[in-house]
């Protein structure tokens, strides 16, 4: 199973259905294609950034913080590849099925859902597989 | 595996260090704890959602449209069962992998990502398998 994109005008088309929240956001989560199908992380996205991903089949999303596009894995190469993307119900969010290169978190795990509810408090399910000067270099 | 809830004091203190965002809320979405473990939905929590949800290991939303909590089958029966709770690695948005009762969908499908983008537009991955008179009676 690969992505197949839709061409421009039938993107335009499918995205003026989109519904985006007051400042122009809907929210993205990425889970992985592959079992056992880990919901990695959880971003948002502009109108933007949501044409990218579908046309490119490279996910984008957009930083809150920066105030720009963020191409998943322009600084750290852990890239993610679409496989299949779905709006919800109400249109204002998005699911998209991807091939994670390496991890998804900026903290060298997998998935970014990893701050665990135990009787105890929080527990960590899983440790980084990279550091983040592995991720981002020194300079980061 | 199933779900073992903190005390009251641990919940509390577990509550201080979530993010939540200018409204009050975060995102919460419901994963299958059970294979396939596709993404069912995604909602919102604010403090006393999340604090219910921990506290019962039954989950509790909070419905912005109509402003109050929402006991997930409190009218449709649809109810979810939480296995475990994970908050990510900003402690901005929560992942609930939970045994679903019937189907997480108003519209009497088992996920609300349904909308999948193909070539042509969108298309929908998966029918109702109940509908909504059945779910809500014929009043809703």
């Amino acid at each position: 199973m690969s992505y197949l994109p839709p061409d421009q005008q039938t993107i335009d088309t499918l995205l003026d259905t989109v519904r985006f929240n007051e400042d122009g956001l809907i929210t993205a989560l990425a889970q992985a294609a592959e079992a056992p199908h880990d919901v990695l992380m959880l971003a948002w996205m502009n109108r933007e950034a949501l044409a990218e991903t579908l046309a490119t089949g490279q996910v984008c999303y957009y930083s809150r913080s920066r105030d720009r596009l963020w191409r998943k894995g322009e600084s750290s190469g852990q890239r993610q590849t679409l496989v299949s993307a779905r709006l919800d119900c109400d249109r204002d969010a998005v699911l998209l099925l991807v091939n994670q290169t390496g991890v998804a978190c900026h903290t060298g795990r997998r998935s970014c859902f990893y701050h665990e509810v135990v009787p105890e408090g929080l527990r960590d399910t899983t440790a980084p597989e990279v550091t983040p000067e592995q991720l981002y270099g020194s300079a980061h």
